[in-house]
């Protein structure tokens, strides 16, 4: 914990050095996009599967994005995603599949290397923080007896794509007027399956209205995320949430179609004062992919819309409109966010940039 | 109605003559192309708008169907939509958009000929039926008091395409355990908006989250499909409908994500069962254009899906899945129907067929 | 050789009994349910990989089409792809990779067992008869002395589904004009390559300007289709083939744009009365999956349409349009054909037809 | 002519006061978005049909652009499309639909101000350049007499969408090799026909092959570019070009598939060299919208595809790959170019940078 908080972005730091596991697939892709520039981490490794390991990273990745891969990335060799391969890195991002995070991230942690995965294998165990930085970066306190045992080493999770838009939609209204009964269908974009997604023929002139495990995540993490540091612990909001996923024939961005019930009253106009309103837990932090406002209410009847407005903030700013009554619960609402950059690599990293902030990453080798 | 019931599809019998207003459009195509062989209807006569009128139907119209157009239909001239042109019609079908089909079709009611229409001017009035066979086909006996006035004529409609499909699977759950709330998010074809629908470069990548009128049709048109004969009027359905609507990119089929509130008690396996179950009130009245069963449940966990089950039944099966418990409510289920053949051509043309086989078209010039 | 040459359908004939090599993949389940209602064949085996076999066929597959996959055929037991195993069969399909059917082929044209094979292993054998029935039928000459020496078995293939909509369209003016140069640009569907195709991410609002071998697949089998048996061995057309391939997002259809150089002078008119005058070498044989006329041309300015005009005669019809002159070459034509029916499942299905006819199928059990 | 040239972009000046004509279309929206921060040109009015002229521009148009609309813009009165009404406007930009573009132009380049078009009622006409800057800003000699006309008046036009990409990847091989022949096919995106291109039902799941007049134009404009200015006359280059053109359901990003003969013997690294080795008549100039390189040569086998690479060089830079033999012609080559980019807004706006640049637009104000 030696290296003690940053207070803004205007301090000139040597920067972190991060490693990537997981480096090929999409979010890995992701990561390495948004870290080409990073004011305050940079990128000492790539690792990934044994079968990619001891190439060079541009030979082992198959490139999706549309912007050109960083060449000094391109020139790295991928290591194996290995505890001892790693010991250059103040901190590893996760980008792995559960089964393999669920083997992997533990090791890491244990030895005394910060892990800030985007995967779902630690998102319910008690020890680790599940985290969007605007709506309960409080949640680090989790932190503190998990540094002392691992001498610094943790694991720190972001949600779902799909749970962290409407967490960041609902938190206004939870903290505002209360908040007990949320209907959500969603209709997601095909990148939210990374590499491995589904076949064209599969999506095209089509609807898949089943993810697997994805309905049980978002009912599941929105009572942790929304809950409330108690002795230690989280106790989790109660919350009833409901949700019917879909995958639709979208490139990025995940539409979400939400009925709330609120416990008290309040009209449209409190409602959207409220996301407007919203301040998160990060504000005044500048932490470097942070965007302000968080949330964007729009007024037109037909927005958001993927294509329109998945980009607000850099992908980072979750567009609400649509706010209207609900004849069964009590408003109706329309949420959208990018479900790479917001739902999974952006994400990821801002939790990075928040753990680094509040002083929870060491310079590993300085001791 | 001189003309007597007709029992089942055995008795051969001379066909009646139709007439169809608004012939050049999708759902006039939609109507064409069904009734091309009908066992029972005749094309007597197309009428379009005075744009059209005067031409052969095949150069006034942009046939948009991959099946080929009748030859003897393309040959016809095209009226002008004026009761006195269509004289020699025993009934029309209207597919008319709404702001001209409120100027049209009570001229020809009044003029006794009876109008099957598919479009929305008069779904909420109180003589007007607005049915869907298998659910509400008691609804025509409306009509008795409207017939005796207009010398036989009356306005029948079908539902709005999203209520269809809704509204066949919420019946059989309605009647056995009754259904007090339904939050339904339907994501619709593009088709559904016909010739003028949305351009492609507002749909491909992209939902868009608004249909101009079709939230408020759907909360409006199940209470009133859902609803009991009394007193010579229906008594709406005590139900509260939330709808979320979505225009996606497929070609056809609108699927639905519902979720509904039961007013007793019940289990998945049970509400299977009444899906499986149900048995419409046209049951053995041999409708041309009827389905058995008019509802299939799927047991895969990734359907229905549009591609793949729209076209169950020839369009006019509804195709369900998914029935499992909602954390909120007490079902969630997904719904699809086919929305140009049973949300539209389809459901209007079996809604003739009850006429006809109800004994309440008559032969117009047997007067 | 002992079953003697059918002539015409109207025989009725204990059905030849089948297997399918690769029964579980896309190729395999249309030609499943092309078999399902089929006047001469009938399915007895569905072979795949050693990790299917000695499953139900309908635990096995994971069945990818709108309509349902036959009962009988589900019970089945699915067998791995080896000779010993297929013993009860007069005939094998084979819809397996390139790789596996040039290990597993030849054993069973060895051990006497015809193959009628879609895959691409031994398109340019010598021995091997690459066929069109239209086209080219007469190639079956080639198998004179195979069958000689194999004890009645052989391999007969059928070109690439984009080369199979090219070949008819350029057969009847190869025939009258002589033709010596073609350009031809494609744009595929997603559904020609198979389960294992590209993911949706890769395809939506894109094109893929490459598929791996393809071109050089459409620039050599056209010369050996519309080539001449010449000394008991197929003499290659003397004809220039260039072709540019993508990938669209389209489901199922392959366009093809192309520029054609004639050997002799011809107006528009001609080209079209070549077109429609077409008549195959399989005209009057009554070949069950046949259409006439295996060629349409439409006149309208915007078509031929995937969406619209792939379903031609069930899919096995070719429709060209937009016949006119070409600055460069002679004249621009586009083709169209459905590429899972016409180009692979339905084109496998009538080649073995055609072997039936011809009396090249022996039924092994009464040997 | 007083304003002289501007050598370089370094040189502080007050920006030119541009008039849109046209302006709530999509190439006019795309004009506003380019020009809101430019550092020569300041939108001084926008126009419009009479039906928007009056109102705010914010309330006439329909914003379709992800980007926000600029605030100064959207306060702006929308003026009609009339000479008198623009008189402070020291150039004008016409986006405005051919039939209405033949009308309004002259009378502006009468009036002694200057028309950047991207319409093209007259791109054919002896006095008006059709210009891609790299390729043949020396047709700007054609003005010279022009200009003398028209007190300073004159009409500018970039050619197609479709012809930008192909002319820009065939003037390094026209002059070096010399071209004779391009066989070339078109996979032009749905934003390329506007705000009324065609609708989603016509598109998804298809391609369309046809776009009218589109071949004729590029079969014409491609001669026009490539000629040399004769006597004071664009004599065309001699070359035969052989368009088919098809529409494909993507969002933005025209592909083009292209045979090319050549005058004089080539090896493919001598034409990828010369592609990549290609130097603009404006290399040097500094124009705020140029790209360096105009041309990317990429050398992966799967590209350029349209979601990937339309944004290279912010949408101005065309992106080629692919280039090998044809069996044909002589190279096989694939091209991609941004259609509402460097093939309208941006090539308009090129233009009309490279008219400043070249001292072509005067003051008004300062008459």
């Amino acid at each position: 914990m030696e290296s003690g908080a940053i207070v803004g972005a205007e301090v000139e730091m040597k920067p972190y050095r991060v490693g990537i596991l997981g480096a090929t697939g999409l979010v890995g892709q992701r990561l390495i996009e948004r870290l080409a520039a990073h004011p305050w981490l940079r990128i000492a490794a790539v690792a990934a599967s044994e079968r990619s390991a001891g190439r060079s990273f541009a030979d082992a990745v198959s490139w999706r994005l549309p912007s050109e891969m960083p060449v000094t990335v391109g020139a790295l060799n991928v290591r194996p995603c290995r505890v001892e391969e790693m010991q250059d890195c103040d901190l590893v991002f996760s980008a792995l599949d559960t089964a393999i995070a669920a083997e992997t991230e533990p090791h890491f942690a244990a030895a005394g290397i910060p892990v800030v995965s985007n995967s779902s294998a630690f998102r319910q165990d008690e020890d680790v923080p599940l985290v969007v930085p605007e709506v309960n970066a409080s949640h680090l306190a989790l932190l503190d007896d998990v540094q002392k045992r691992n001498g610094g080493g943790f694991i720190v999770t972001n949600p779902n794509c799909s749970t962290t838009g409407l967490v960041l939609a609902m938190a206004p209204l939870y903290r505002q007027f209360g908040l007990d009964r949320i209907v959500v269908t969603t209709m997601q974009a095909v990148s939210g399956a990374g590499i491995e997604g589904p076949r064209a023929f599969e999506m095209l002139d089509n609807v898949v209205p089943y993810i697997p495990g994805e309905e049980e995540k978002i009912e599941l993490e929105m009572g942790k995320i929304l809950g409330a540091i108690d002795g230690g612990r989280v106790r989790r909001a109660d919350l009833a949430v409901s949700a019917h996923c879909h995958r639709v024939a979208t490139t990025d961005g995940h539409l979400e179609a939400v009925s709330v019930g609120l416990a008290s009253r309040a009209g449209a106009e409190e409602v959207i004062a409220a996301l407007e309103g919203f301040r998160g837990e990060i504000e005044g932090e500048d932490l470097p992919s942070a965007t302000a406002p968080a949330i964007v209410v729009r007024r037109e009847n037909d927005r958001p819309q993927p294509r329109l407005d998945r980009d607000a903030g850099g992908g980072m700013t979750v567009v609400v409109g649509r706010v209207r009554p609900c004849p069964v619960l009590d408003f109706k609402i329309e949420v959208l966010s990018h479900n790479t950059v917001r739902g999974a690599a952006g994400g990821t990293l801002l939790n990075a940039e928040l753990l680094v902030a509040r002083g929870r990453i060491a310079r590993r080798d300085s001791a």
